[in-house]
């Protein structure tokens, strides 16, 4: 019953986020970087790659959510994922990393969600991997569950969010066009002293160098001296935190996904480079900040079967020498998911009164056009 | 009323435990090492640190518990504590790893349970500092849990620690003498084939080089080929895996406390040399085990208060010149402490009628004694 | 007289680089982020550290060289700095990094010449330490030497890189104003395609943030796309790698200096965030390059004695809740030391006449004025 | 000229080496672990792997060498090969950690040397490489090279280590029976206040768990309090520090080779491991002690091809699962491997007229009767 209320409400903020769906940054003619996007510019242009979100938005106070990133469809735990995850700023919650660290693969979902709720989140995950088939006699999961601290518009130390909607979440996960900004994980964020959320972008590299995809998506809520694609809007907007500190505290989660056959050494030196794309946007990894970016391989003939009756893994690896069009992919597609966040959130009012605005983008549009970085008008 | 039956249930365990409370390892003339241990030869030698512990037995399947380690009894939140966590092996799910790593303290008790129930202990970690008085507008939480998997005993999939077992087990901490063996996150544990558990020990160099304590908590559940002292006991007995691989998995979780002065990148060295003392033991941290070694410093002076009204923080620490002798001592007392854990525990059964043996004491000293590491009838 | 001769060229070498000093980014109007510069806009605004080049120019062939960069004038053996270094990308050849890992401080000078003469230059660093006076009964020295591969213009194979060139360049070390561009390890160096060479730049923090100076100096060898201040000039000019691999290869190396008390795991913080700073140049840490950061805090009460009568030691430290501004700082500092390096550096041929064009800097100027970076005309 | 005389000098003190063999350690009947060794119990019964030494012996007071060991026979950096490297204790000078960590691999022989003497060595392999045909246009190369610090016996400042030497082992290194004690880069060496050197050991796992081998071979320059297969030797020979402090410095250098296809993510598990073996010994890992462990994985089929044509590399690696049994194996090398080096060790004097005894084999053989750890009378 109350499950069914929680979907009914999820599918209500579903319909209401759709029906306002708000342009994308490329849209209004802002191309970050040389490459060029995959199909749907998002994390899911990776082959089997799917998300989910659950939205809590309940009276004035609750602003917090989910978001679920699954690498394949099957049994992730009985099919486990080459990953590895990158300190970018490790003051955050994080679950799962000396694991992941130790045996370079995941055998969860990827789940984000506010800070205090990683524990629920964790448990949600033993839960969804307890209860899979075939997995009776598990008696151990790794959770990997990312946050970001949307404590200034939500009730964070109320922890609303329940085991329910991380399932939600994780069943809900779907490919092709995914949702953005004030949703999910980042129902409640905050970027740049303007509302942040959900934002996701992808890169294709060219075919002789490999022709892989690799897709990012970001809970963005953390500050610093906002840049779009090199302009310096927070300097014309004259909104930036004056004494550095504090206020540019927050943090950012960063999922990388790719169908490059990397291992996980590899995977921590792309992850690394997801940090650079968000430099690019002005961030600065303030001492408060957890940012943390968690690089998977859906390259299937890599998935570690477990168990494996063989002593051995054949893999098939790209060589350290032919990386390198990968990082500038990861690059350009974490600066573009952040500024895509800052595009589809919107203003949002919380927890005591607490309002912040959505980037307030006509003047944003304004000042690209002044720096010359629009020079057409798109649609 | 369910936590007085609780509480009433773990009161009837303590009861239970003092009167039967076994010798240790000293108490036969077993003597490792060079150094003179505390007091207590426990971890509680370290002023100020308290252990509280819950064991939580109930019908056939239920084996498992929560033990607590307090580096002081104040706020924690507010007077954080230098520490690092060393990953011995990190195949396990630690809470709290990245922000020690990043920020050198921790700012809640330490935690130890069971692998599936590392989330509860997180959730209670974060209630009880919530709830402490002076945190009320606090909004983020680094928990720090630690675990090993009892599912050979317990039924771990069943996720019977709760909350308020959590939260008794700080409430309970006491420092002066604490029980070792089947209780706390020991009650369900194997180590070396047979039933382990909780111990612990200390040492105190001497007065010229600093004076210092050093106190080794250990969760002991890992497997090998033991030796006591260097005594091939697991030969002896005929006792020990045949394959070398699965036979040997399971954890180690290592709580190292000293009020010598370090700071959190020597208490990482600190923490390293931790697993030198479990190799002595005959450990081999296989692939499964889930090594960690957390160490701290409760040398009040360096405690770091939150919110800090400095920019600065003043510190007295130890010359890296000058830890080898902790190094000495947190290796002596992290070998006797697992072998503590081992002369503690009793012979238990559990889930499926698994049932493991207490380690057989008598045989051990008669071969102790064949072996000439026992010369004189102590006691 | 060989030594005689040396100085000779390289005093001739320093005054031909003066007669035609170029001018810095700044000096057009380029105004990298929103601190204020040092009073020579250099690392040398650290008070005490002092910088000295060698320049080896000879031939055809011969485009190398060497630069030392001083924490201060003192025996620094017996006086060590506390330091990190951070490894943005490592695949480089540098010395010295696992010690400085460990104790948190060095104990040389730190030089930066080519990959094939970190030897020698490391040699020369122990001939320079063991002949100080009061080190006469020293055994070991660790070495700090960093690189960039000169091997295009420069004939790195034959090694030209002697001890002399070496303790030349810490001989003739000062503070003040500093050479960049074509000079000391800069030599023959490229850097986006065009000719790279040694950057330096500075930041202040406000005083009531402490008022600390972030010093960073580098040697640009990489590649990427190049953005000045944000705007696109690799894609104006249309000169970037169209195959994003073995073309951007190369190296960045980066020497941040501060008078803020930072302890090593701060200033290993500190140093992560340059490579944010080197990523909002268009740098992309590519697989070849060897990108790495030394980060050393010249804040005199923490100097750490050698042989240190006492087992302690007493630092102040600045509490890790402000050292934000000080990330902001270093990130300006760093991508405003890498343009400084380009405008520098002037056209040069070498080895199997290849020839590096200057960054051409009217075209350049042209470009940031179309999209409004630059606004007035400064000289 | 000059080399054929140092050539001659090698050649006598080989000679004067052979003639005057020790028994090892298992020829008493001292055997450590429960696992068989290879047929020499050596570093060479992994299949390819070649040693060779040089040892300098001149006058009074030098006394030290080199030791290089080749993971195969072909051109390492055209066929690079599978390597990490942990920092047991990263007090030290080796040169090549960095690039290992990045891209897993290794392209030089393997050489250890003493303290000051690494840049030498280092240049030597640039020389090597440089050289090799095949490497013309070949403008990078990383040295790999350890140390131990060997200054009590040997003239170390006068660095008497020259190219040559180096050059000279690589030349003469062989499979088979290699020489352990006084020899190499163990010529001057101390461990545990008894005169130290170079020791090997292997193991052979079962064949139903792969079969592999695993070879180790240590550089002993360290102290602690010994122990020979779990029996207090320093305790029963009284000699070991009292002050636990500068006495036990000095290092270890620890080099594994198996022929396990493991890439560089498990090289550095097993590599983490064989500190356990060190520990095993009474090593402590000293504030002052560089302990290294190099661990290389010589499976001919993940060699790396240089140039690469392909984009991609095939690779056979050992499940995580299937690993178990090289940590037990490479935890029993290294024990053994260490007291090998020490049965080998001849009594030297040296720089100084420092003297440093041999381990008092005789009376260690009445001990470990006495302990009853020797039965039988062997030979």
């Amino acid at each position: 019953m109350i499950k069914q209320r929680l979907l009914l409400i999820t599918f209500l903020l579903i319909s209401i986020n759709l029906s306002a769906q708000k342009k994308r940054a490329r849209d209004y003619g802002i191309e970050i970087g040389i490459l060029k996007t995959g199909p749907y510019n998002s994390i899911t242009d990776v082959k089997g790659v799917k998300v989910g979100h659950t939205s809590i938005i309940k009276g004035d106070n609750i602003r917090t959510g989910v978001t679920a990133i699954l690498p394949h469809s099957g049994n992730i735990f009985q099919l486990k994922v080459p990953a590895a995850i990158y300190l970018g700023n490790g003051f955050g919650k994080l679950a799962g990393y000396s694991q992941v660290k130790e045996l370079g693969n995941i055998e969860t979902p990827i789940i984000l969600t506010n800070t205090l709720s990683v524990p629920t989140a964790s448990n949600a995950l033993i839960t969804y991997t307890l209860q899979q088939k075939g997995n009776e006699s598990i008696h151990s999961v790794n959770s990997i569950v990312g946050e970001t601290n949307d404590g200034w518009l939500n009730d964070i130390r109320g922890r609303h969010v329940k085991e329910v909607h991380v399932l939600d979440a994780i069943e809900n996960a779907k490919s092709g066009n995914i949702e953005e900004g004030n949703v999910g994980a980042g129902t409640g964020t905050n970027c740049f002293e303007y509302k942040g959320g959900i934002g996701t972008s992808s890169r294709v590299i060219p075919e002789n160098l490999g022709g892989f995809t690799v897709g990012v998506l970001v809970q963005t809520n953390f500050g610093g001296i906002l840049q779009i694609n090199g302009v310096p809007i927070a300097k014309e907007l004259d909104n930036y935190p004056r004494n550095y500190t504090y206020d540019v505290d927050g943090s950012c989660m960063i999922v990388v996904m790719t169908d490059a056959p990397l291992n996980s050494r590899n995977l921590e030196r792309l992850a690394k480079r997801a940090m650079m794309g968000l430099a690019k946007t002005g961030g600065i990894a303030s001492n408060g900040s957890g940012d943390y970016v968690i690089a998977v391989s859906t390259f299937e003939d890599n998935f570690i079967p477990y168990p494996n009756k063989s002593l051995f893994i054949k893999t098939k690896e790209l060589d350290n020498g032919a990386i390198t069009p990968l990082f500038l992919a990861v690059i350009e597609a974490t600066e573009e998911a952040i500024i895509n966040s800052l595009f589809a959130a919107k203003t949002m009012s919380g927890r005591n009164n607490h309002k912040v605005e959505a980037l307030p983008i006509n003047d944003v549009i304004k000042i690209m056009k002044k720096y010359k970085r629009i020079t057409s008008d798109k649609k």
